[in-house]
Order: structure tokens, then C-alpha cells, then sequence
């Protein structure tokens, strides 16, 4: 039986539980909070410290990006933690994951570092408007960025992001990316696993919908071979040139038929739980098996298949469970506003009945959850109506 | 979150734990050999004994028929048992299981019980042979089953059978049915489930094999109208007779077009793990829905899928791990000749690809641990090449 240690003890460290047990594997989870080694479905079950925990497993991996260096270097001491810290730490550091897409050759939105007040006057004069500042070391699902649509804004953003930059908690400096905004067509992520031998795999492009920044909905109803093809080629030189272990996803902007990087995440992802029902293998499986040293399980889709996070919310209305496939994925957290509390994956056997079993779902979930549910669900009946 | 405590702490228990961890319930396990309630997926966590588990849980279930009748009487005195524990004991018990077949008007093969030397002579006389004797009480997976295949074993056979009747150590007293050996063209079961609410759902009839008097095999490529029909009619009778709440599996032999009863089990069963991979829910998470009073999934097809077990072996070549959608599922059961450790799910978009697949895993198992698989896969693909 192998033993898994996971860094971070969220829903992907459960779900990697979950996938992880049929398999015969033994999941524990770092929780960087109390700093304890716990039962990733049942937190209550403490099982040591990191040090006890990394004695006791055969792997270590991660489950999110901004894991304390010195942890990471702790781990990376046994030998056994994949991926490795390098690339832990490029999807935890905006400046890094793009000085790695530069010197890949890989393409992805103008920019600009910022440090100081000259470097951000400098991007404002280098980058056309409108500029999306974002933080080097945090920042997603939309904490801390700025959107600059207007030169008029400039100092007060200034004002807002030297505070953020001088106010930083981590012992490394903060900085911030200046990006010239894509006016993309849509975000598409690829989610793709590369085990020790070297052997990769990756799943069917997934388009991904946000709502006030977060992650709302991902959508995957048939591969486009082009498309796929970019993506792929995009994921094998990143999982290439990091000796990357592991499920790897990266988020694009798809502009016409190009893609451009938005962002690199060493880990399984949000966009790809529409895996758990709608892929041979899901993410959750396919990352433990990389890490492992297993074979990697085919990532074909099954049928049209779709994700709807629930976001802040524990209370969803017993008559979804009457729409055929709904697969309902509660992580077991308190509620927050903003909070990601769970998913539900949605599958048809065209796209036409997934959108169809969509729009049902849409009129039964809450507007205040789930603000641009319908209209989503709707766009995709359009579509698939055609 | 509903909280769910699971009579027996095997397989049936943990599978029911994982697939209902992502519903938010909360499954723990009562396990009769220590009498401790524990976690079904670590069962070194222990919650206490089955008096603070009945009154810490919001439903009681069953993972096996064989639950002491005391145990029983207590659980269903807290209103929280479900299915009944008339049920229940309808599958523990053949000589209830045949007087319920008999009531509903069912197909069943021909019987007769056996409480003395008397009974058995009448059995010879009134039954054509060969005849199989099954002990009432016990005997599934092959043990306390004798067959007679001529006059001239009787006395031997009756000398071991008076001897197991009198050594019975259970509180009930054991008895023998004597049924008249069905010369059958397969053998088939229906997976069913029925909510509080009187809701029902089947999945397609499962054609299952065994090898040594232990399922083997389960395969599931289409759905025969007729037939299943047929099947959850019967399914349809038992339930509502028995106002059943929960998964209920049933088990026949098909001779020509017609569906003779061989055994009713009271839970999810072993001829179901298919639907994990291959239905839009699988048999887990409908009988939680239907325990917790949730609308029941769709049971549907989601492509041919096949099930094989993994007994007394528990050590798997990875080279499996190269055949596409091939779930591995563990039990986390020390080694033993004969016990059942884990068991692999298989599908093909077609027939034919599932046959083909089948027969690669018969390729790369041992010939000891899986002796009549090869046959049985090369037999699936050249029905599937017709």
C-alpha cells in the first residue's frame, strides 16, 4: 500500500482521499493551519507532525502552490515529494511562471514587472489599457488585482497596490504582474498528468466560465483536435522542461485559434472535477498514479459532461437529485461567503440533453449562488440547439 | 448532514462511505466481530459501541443478512432501521426467503425443507435428482451447500448434514433447503432500490459467473427488454410486499425465457459493483438516497461494463493499469484463501471493445487466482465478434 502525504488539507487533498482508497492507497494531509497531519475526510483524526508525516509516507505532493518554502524544502529533503519544489513554487509566483513561459517560448499576455512606483508608471506607458495588475504571490479566484481601464485611475490603484506590496506577510517580496488584457474569445484550461517514467497524458480542452473572478462553471462537450493539439504541446514543453510529476493544469485565453497562458497550477484543479463522471480516469486518480509511479489512466471523455461549483452556499434543493447523472460533491466545509463548498458534475449523452439537464438545474439552484447559472445554461442550449 | 451507521464493517460498508462522503453524509460502521462502531475506510477509529452509534446516527442499514437477531430487535426499537428487520432476516434466513416467493406467487425452484432424517427422505422421493441442499441459515459464497447427484451419497450426505443441523451455534435453528438443481441456460440478478417515498429503480439485469460457488465475473452489455421487464416485476412484488427501503438485490436462473428466483439479498451486492463504472449512480449512493429519504438516480446504462473479482490475491500486476478505463478497487482486507480483496471494473464503448479489454486483464492475472477468466473472456469476445 503506498502512503501519500498531501501538503494542504482542502477538498483536493479529500478528493484525492477518495480516488486514492479503491486504489488501495493511504491519503494523509498537511494541514498548513494547525500544522498537523490529519485523515483528509475526517480532519479530526490527527496522525502527527510534518516530520511524523513525512517519515511515515513513501510520497509527498501538493495540493496547493503556496505551501511555506520551508516546508517545501523540508520535504524536498526526504526525496520524496513530487512535483518538485521548483515547480511548486513557479505556480505560487506569477514572476517566475512567467519568466518559464518566456524562456519556453510559450505564448501569454504582454507584461510587465513591478517592484516600484517607475516600474508601474513604465507599464502604464508599455501596456495599452485596459492593464490587469495582479499579485506575483497570491491572487486567485480575484483577491488581490486591480483593473486599469482609465490613465484617471492610476494613482488611487497605485495607492492601494504600494500598500499590498509594502504590507506583505511572506518572507519573500511581493510584486506585482502588469498584464495587458486579452480580449479573449473564452478560457480554456488543459489538465494533463506526467508520471516518472515520463509518460503524459491529458484530458479534453475544458472551457471555463467565472463569476466575480471565480471559477462558475467548466463545460467539456467534444474535442477539438486543433485546439487540443496547441494545448497539448503547451503542457509537454512546461511538464517537460520542469521533470514535472504529477497532474499539471494551465488555464489559456483562447483569442481566435491561438491560446495564451494565463495560468500554471502544479496541481490537480477546479476545471478538471468534471473528470470524477465525465473521464475514464479523473484527475484525482491520474495524479496519484503519476506520483506513484503508475501507469497513467486514460483520459478520454466519456460523454458531454459539466462542473457547477457551489460557491458559499450548503443548502442545495433535494430535486436536483431527480435529474438523471447529477453527481453532487460536498467538500464538508463551513460556510463562507465566497467559499468553495462544492460541485456538482452533470453529464448527457449529447450536448444537447447536458444542456438541457443544465438549464433544469439552473431553474432550481438560488440566483444569489448561482447569478449567471441560467444564462450560461441557456447560451449552451442555443448552441447545442443549432 | 445526514449521519448513516452500516451493520457489519466490510467492503459493502467502506464502499457505501466513499460514495457517500461526497453527498456530505457521514458513514460509520458497526463492526459485530468487536462490537465498535469505526470509520468503514479506517476502522482503526473507533466512535464507541452500537448504543451511543444507534443514537448518534439518524439511519441504521445493513451491509449483510446475517446481523444477530438481538442486534436487530435493538436498532429497529430506535425507528431508524431501514430496510426492516423482517427483511433482513428474510435474506438470512431460505426457509423465510422461500415462504416469501411462495406468498408473492414467484417463480422459484422446487423445495422442500429438511429439519430431520424424515424430511430428507420425502426431499429424495418428492424432488428429481440432482439435488442441492443449502443450509437455511448460512451458506453463501459455496459453504454448508451439498449436491446429490446419486441415491447412493444420500447416506454419506445426510450424515454431515445431521451433524451441521445439530451443530449450529446460532440461537435459531438450523435447517436445510432441499431444492431441485435448476438446469439453468445462466445466471442473472437485478439490482434494485426503493425510497421512503415508494420510488423504484432497476438497473439492467447483470449476468453473472461463478467460479467454485463464488461470484466471479458480472457483465452488463445491453439491456433485454423482456427480461428485465420480467426481473423487476419480481423485484417490484418483493419490495412493496415487503415495504422495502434501500438497495435489494435479486439473484435467478434464466432457463429459456423464463426467471426462476435463486436468493434475495436484503442490500447492495456484489453483482452491483459494476455500476460504480457503469451506470449514471452506482448501487452505493441508491441506497443511500433511498435510506435518507433522497429521490432515487437514474440507473442507466452508461456503456458495457464488467466486473471481476479479486479473491484471495492481493497483489495485482501494474501492467493492468495500461488498459484504458480498468478501476481498481481494494478492500483493505488482510490476504486469505478464498476471501474476497478487491474487484476490477472494465468498460468498452462497445461489446466488442469490452471483450477485447477483457481479455487482455485475463492476459495479464495469474491463472491461480483467476482460473476460468480467460475462458470466460474469450467466450464474451467471440459472442460480441458474432
Amino acid at each position: 500500500m503506498k502512503k501519500v502525504l498531501v501538503l494542504g488539507a482542502g477538498q483536493l487533498a479529500r478528493m484525492m482521499d477518495l480516488a486514492g482508497a479503491p486504489l488501495g492507497m493511504d491519503v494523509k494531509a498537511f494541514d498548513v493551519r494547525t500544522n498537523n497531519v490529519v485523515l483528509p475526510i475526517d480532519p479530526e483524526h490527527i496522525y502527527g507532525d510534518l516530520n511524523q508525516g513525512i517519515a511515515e509516507c513513501d510520497v509527498i505532493t501538493a495540493e496547493f502552490e503556496h505551501v511555506a518554502h520551508n516546508t517545501l524544502a523540508t520535504c524536498e529533503a526526504s526525496g520524496k515529494l513530487l512535483p518538485s519544489s521548483e515547480a511548486i513554487k513557479i505556480g505560487g509566483d506569477r514572476r517566475l511562471e512567467k519568466s518559464l513561459l518566456d524562456s519556453c517560448n510559450i505564448a501569454n499576455a504582454k507584461y510587465v514587472v513591478i517592484q516600484n512606483k517607475a516600474d508601474f508608471d513604465s507599464a502604464i506607458t508599455s501596456l495599452q489599457l485596459p492593464i490587469i495588475f495582479k499579485s506575483a504571490l497570491e491572487g486567485y479566484d480575484g483577491k488581490g488585482q486591480w483593473r486599469l481601464k482609465d490613465v484617471e485611475q492610476a494613482d488611487t490603484i497605485w495607492q492601494e497596490m504600494s500598500v499590498f506590496i509594502n504590507n506583505a506577510s511572506s518572507s519573500i517580496p511581493q510584486g506585482i504582474i502588469a498584464e495587458q488584457m486579452v480580449p479573449f474569445d473564452r478560457e480554456v484550461s488543459i489538465i494533463g498528468a506526467r508520471n516518472s517514467k515520463g509518460e503524459m497524458a491529458a484530458y479534453p480542452l475544458t472551457e471555463n466560465h467565472h463569476t466575480n473572478g471565480i471559477l462558475s462553471v467548466s463545460v467539456v462537450t467534444s474535442v477539438d483536435k486543433k485546439l487540443q493539439q496547441q494545448a497539448f504541446e503547451v503542457f509537454s514543453k512546461l511538464a517537460e522542461k520542469l521533470n514535472y510529476t504529477g497532474v499539471l493544469a494551465i488555464e489559456f485565453f483562447q483569442v481566435g485559434e491561438q491560446l495564451l497562458v494565463n495560468e500554471i497550477a502544479p496541481r490537480v484543479h477546479n476545471s478538471g472535477h468534471w473528470t470524477q463522471q465525465g473521464a475514464d480516469t479523473c484527475q484525482f486518480e491520474n495524479h496519484l498514479r503519476a506520483i506513484c509511479g503508475l501507469p497513467l489512466g486514460s483520459t478520454q471523455l466519456i460523454r458531454p459532461t459539466a462542473m457547477v461549483n457551489i460557491i458559499g452556499e450548503d443548502d442545495i434543493p433535494e430535486e436536483i437529485f431527480t435529474i438523471p447523472t447529477v453527481a453532487l460533491h460536498w467538500y464538508d466545509k463551513e460556510k463562507r461567503t465566497g467559499r468553495k463548498m462544492g460541485h456538482i458534475n452533470l453529464c448527457g449523452q449529447t450536448e444537447l440533453e447536458l444542456a438541457e439537464r443544465l438549464v433544469r438545474i439552473s431553474s432550481l439552484l438560488n440566483k444569489e449562488s448561482f447569478p449567471d447559472l441560467s444564462e450560461f445554461a441557456e447560451n449552451l442550449l442555443a448552441k447545442a440547439s443549432q
